[in-house]
């Protein structure tokens, strides 16, 4: 194996790295909201820092192999796919930072309901997480393609909760508050989805050099 | 100038050219709502193809540049810093692109409410994507920073609707589904202005090497 060969394994590493701080950063924040600890979301939240860390080693490894190995075609294409994606990465901690911030304050008032349909939200961008960046490591569009598709159901699951969440706000204005926490953290999981999916699009376009973006969403 | 400059120069202005279409994307869809004209919706809606090419086009210009030219320390950091950049300005459009769909569903109905503060959002919105854009080009970091400080502005005016709508949809719920139309377009211009924000603390870091991202906002 040359040592470009070993810098590319070990680029693909720090990714794979990087997701999984992400994915338990997700889970962890629904899990601080579910079970009502406070002290679990504070955790997700100081944990940030180690998502954000990584993704500047990410950038600067990539700005590093670029200048110095000089990467040809398909391998220039992965590293710069690679800095874009710790981007959607780097914003997904964000969102679960912000989910973490909403269940502290949930946490301070009386449960509203119990949760069904936000864990299955979670359980589902978690997947798509898992699975895009699988499909980005192995060069795999199909994968990437059905990460795509489960977008819909995230999608649809956030509609049923805002609009269960705006029936408990019209039966009784004192919901109001809790209500929209709820609706936000909804929102982020959605838009964890969205980063998922938009990662997904990239490991097409960089494998099949054809854009989806807009077609198939 | 050698040919690379001409090309860095040409580059230098594709950015431009496409964050002048994504600030006009912005300024229709939000005509579009104010003066009640779905034909102009449409049209945003058609006009992002553009932007979804320059996009494209500007990517593969950023990585025929860095395979062929090999650009050094900074032009390097300025062509993947650009190609980062052009993401968050897809995503802007996409926006508009969904404000544009809000509005064409809320001229089909009778007028709620006279629109206040959205246009003043969008107004700061389009200020900070011009001046992000500036510093990009110009490497000005202070700008950068100003820009970063309108976004608490917009967060503030979107509380404000958000609140001020809520209030309408407890007070008579046939106003629910028109009131929560508005309060995501609110939540799409909170978006673009996070994404000016995003591109400004790329722009830092371009720079300055500095990393702003989670201290500043």
């Amino acid at each position: 194996m040359s040592i470009f060969d070993e810098e590319l394994k070990g680029l693909k590493e720090k990714i794979l790295r990087m997701g999984l701080l992400v994915e338990s950063a997700i889970r962890d924040s629904i899990k601080s909201l579910v079970e009502r600890d406070s002290e679990l979301a504070k955790e997700v939240i100081k944990r940030d820092h180690d998502i954000n860390a990584l993704d500047v080693e990410i950038d600067e490894e990539c700005i590093r192999l670029i200048a110095l190995r000089q990467p040809k075609a398909g391998d220039l294409r992965f590293i710069t796919t690679a800095m874009k994606i710790t981007t959607d990465l780097e914003r997904m901690g964000d969102l679960a930072e912000d989910i973490s911030e909403r269940a502290i304050e949930l946490n301070e008032e009386p449960p509203l309901k119990p949760y069904i349909d936000i864990p299955r939200m979670a359980d589902i961008a978690q997947g798509m997480l898992r699975d895009v960046l699988d499909a980005l490591i192995k060069g795999n569009s199909k994968l990437a393609t059905d990460v795509i598709k489960r977008d819909d159901e995230v999608d649809r699951l956030n509609l049923q909760v805002f609009n269960e969440l705006l029936f408990f706000m019209i039966q009784d204005p004192t919901n109001v508050s809790r209500a929209t926490r709820i609706t936000y953290i909804s929102k982020y999981l959605e838009r964890i989805a969205d980063h998922a999916t938009n990662i997904a699009e990239m490991v097409i376009y960089m494998v099949e050099g054809k854009i989806v973006r807009h077609v198939t969403i």
